[in-house]
């Protein structure tokens, strides 16, 4: 019976959680990458790079354990997919990649809000050959995402500035 | 005749910086990969991932341009020269890796102060399977003085705190 079964049980992402996590009940940055190639969620773009997948965990990761659990893993799909949305509609052409000319709309449909500086070094930084590949948006997203989220939690007062001694920047920067 | 020469003709690294540099006269994060695997410089380490490559122009890239011109060629160099020989000392067994409990010295060694918390989330960012590798040491030394360099760029009067506005924090931080 399921009597005093976790109503995690019941989610079907927990068998899949489960059967990646392996013995430790979490999951590492190998098995995000096993998991994402073999689940298909890169499809016909290239697999994720492992830089990438740890990128990815940092991003969630606020105990520092280089793993994520369930609520960690389903926070980051909900994630991915909404990129990848987001991906495939600037994508036009089927090429795999998005031009440079439409980072800057496809951060903003994001809900990112960049100055064009910003967004130029960005493009410079996420990009090959003058492409931005999947790999690298996803990237760029992710560390947009949690370098964002570590300005707004020092931000409490949303002024739009925060004083950062050394230390808690290096934290905050190496993270990621 | 050499009279009108640039003065960097003489230099001994300016035949290979051309040879690697091709047409546009810079190098790129592919010819960077290309050089410091084919030139030997990982030796019998695994050959850096193209993201370190990158992570080392954007580390010297003020103007944003994603790639590397003489100068900064040759200031990559010296750096890297410094970190190899750090990791080959902390590296006492040959295993082609640094333990955990010895990163606090070798970073110390390296002139970055840190405290044992921020220590402990560049331990878990940048180990695999409880182990540093080379590539990922060397990530972790661009990314330490990358950041520390931005930030005592803003640290005019060296009290340890930086005030960042949101978007330049971003810009500081995506660059990297």
């Amino acid at each position: 019976g399921s009597y005093g079964a976790p109503a995690v049980a019941n989610d079907p992402m927990w068998g899949y959680f489960t059967a990646i996590a392996g013995q430790d009940g979490e999951v590492d940055a190998d098995e995000l990458q096993r998991c994402l190639t073999q689940g298909g969620f890169t499809g016909s773009y290239s697999p994720f790079n492992l830089e990438t997948c740890r990128v990815m965990i940092a991003m969630l990761d606020r105990d520092s354990t280089g793993k994520m659990g369930f609520n960690e893993f389903k926070d980051l799909f909900t994630a991915l997919n909404g990129w990848k949305q987001n991906f495939v509609m600037f994508d036009r052409d089927r090429s795999g990649t998005v031009e440079p000319q439409e980072m800057g709309q496809a951060m903003y449909a994001m809900g990112f809000r960049v100055s064009p500086q910003a967004l130029n070094v960005i493009i410079k930084r996420y990009s090959k050959g003058g492409r931005i590949y999947f790999d690298d948006y996803v990237t760029c997203c992710v560390k947009l995402r949690a370098h964002t989220d570590n300005f707004k939690r020092r931000d409490t007062m949303q002024q739009g500035a925060v004083s950062f001694q050394y230390d808690d920047f290096i934290l905050c920067t190496m993270a990621i």
